[in-house]
């Protein structure tokens, strides 16, 4: 080899390394040093390595997130249900019969606890008048309008900035490293997708969450996809594994969660073989967001406290692990 | 700039240049040249050729595909009822009983057309007792089992081999093209997973088809998902724009399929705002494959060559259009 072809040879796999490690950035910059970073960079390093004895193809690299409690805040009541709430006032000139209907009624007077008080009945009413009833272009529509500009009654601020900076780094850094990043959450599929790739950088096809039946027809010569008012799927506990089998149809190797109601999906990304990780965010930050977990009435934390603890899965305690909670 | 760092520069362009184009191999080699690859090629350049009016974002680049019928043989019956078939005859010894029950009498006397002849009730029957009843995971094991080892009755291919090349070849050029390729079938959807990513280069995140209800049990320790014999969806005519909804979240840029069961898909796809495609396999070639459309009983196209006609879809003429039919 002349020295013109050796330098030209260096020059190619210079471009070549700068093109694959162009990020640049340090990963994971918002979460304090300690073993819970070192527990994810530590499985994330060996699974892909190359040459690693743990390397696992790309992909085989599937990472699964709930959202409420997990990406976002999820109190004091999860923030769909103050879409729900949102919608049922804007629908009320429409139906003159809520204002001495309940639950209806009560939430047309600011109070939800009386509106919960009929329990799943109520609650299944309340979602399925703000939820179905329109085609799924009107529903986007409605939901891309409501996150815009709707505020948390306690922050002021809005929701898709009650997101948490470490975990949008734990994707960004997954990503990175050749994972498909994927929410499975018992929210509503058709009210995540609409701004999940904005914030998050998950496309809709990577959001599986709880869904109403939906009918295909021809208006007018216009074919659209009606919600109708009955539900199709619930994504939550024992629905979290059936959703992942249905949508991804592969095992995923890392899950992270914070309830009881993501307890399955760990168990169930634990069960596979080879090296698979587990994470709970605890969520131990009365002052920058809230301290909740085994008896907490949203998000409840309890069995899966003990699991974690037992068969040794990653805990963030998010006062101590986090610099910051949101961007 | 110095002549070695001339020859450095111009050589890690190559390198990237070659890099970006390695695929080098003509696109669509087996389809004659004609107005069917030429409509195909358009679109194509059309929606993924930076600066042209109809440029389309690669997120949005997203091509759905039945597949019997549309990317492998579907004659004289669905490929996956021989799988039934022999999936009843295996497991007959567990089932003295079916030597004197319909439908499972007759299919272990070869005489699937008596067996048939029970309607919706037997066929019903026969799918469950051979698709149900097991775990996710042991139903993955039968089915790559038998695809690598049955052959069709007529041709004695494997079924795997009675893919259709030219359909192969547009899978690739497509993917090549920055669209992610979806195959969206009445067929089960758990039935194609173990062998698409390698025949069709589809991963299982990008199937979509029939299944039936599974529920999340944890038995001696052990999580597993287990198949129910009950419907959960029918992943046909109006159930392809609902599946696509379901799974994707996103309206194809692209719809690709050969019976009145893939009208709706494509009436979907083609309903949406700017360029879109639709393209019907019309199988017209009884030497090489076979050819049936408007009066069959499996595939049948009639409304949908209708409407091709009416809209301009396009439709291949497989006796003129393909060079090969099978790799």
């Amino acid at each position: 080899m002349t020295y013109l072809k050796i330098s030209a040879f260096f020059a190619a796999l210079a471009v070549l390394v700068t093109c694959s490690t162009s990020q640049g950035a340090e990963p994971l910059s918002s979460w304090n040093e300690g073993k819970t970073k070192a527990a994810i960079m530590q499985f994330v390093e060996k699974v892909t390595t190359p040459g690693s004895p743990d390397f696992v193809d790309e992909p085989e690299r599937i990472a699964v997130f709930d959202n409420d409690g997990t990406l976002w805040s999820e109190q004091p009541v999860y923030f769909q249900l103050y879409f729900a709430v949102d919608r049922i006032k804007a629908l009320a000139p429409q139906h003159p019969e809520w204002s001495s209907t309940e639950p209806y009624a009560s939430i047309l007077n600011d109070d939800l606890n009386k509106a919960m008080s009929g329990g799943m009945k109520a609650i299944s009413e309340i979602v399925m008048a703000s939820h179905t009833g329109m085609t799924t272009e009107a529903f986007e529509t409605v939901v891309k309008d409501w996150i815009a500009g709707a505020r948390h009654p306690k922050t002021k601020k809005k929701y898709t900035e009650m997101v948490y900076q470490p975990m949008l780094e734990l994707l960004a850094y997954l990503r990175e490293k050749g994972f498909k990043t994927y929410i499975v959450s018992g929210g509503g599929i058709e009210f995540m997708r609409p701004w999940t790739e904005e914030v998050y950088g998950i496309p809709p096809e990577q959001v599986i969450g709880s869904s109403v039946k939906t009918a295909y027809v021809v208006e007018d010569g216009k074919p659209v996809i009606k919600r109708l008012p009955e539900m199709n799927f619930i994504d939550d506990k024992e629905g979290k594994p059936v959703g992942i089998n249905l949508h991804i149809g592969r095992r995923p190797l890392a899950a992270f969660g914070n309830s009881d109601g993501d307890l399955q999906m760990l168990e169930w990304t634990m069960a596979g073989a080879g090296p698979r990780f587990a994470l709970y965010v605890h969520h131990t930050d009365a002052e920058r967001e809230w301290a909740y977990d085994r008896e907490s009435h949203i998000g409840k934390l309890d069995k899966g406290l003990d699991r974690a603890q037992a068969d040794g899965w990653t805990v963030v305690d998010m006062k101590k692990d986090w610099k910051v909670v949101y961007p």
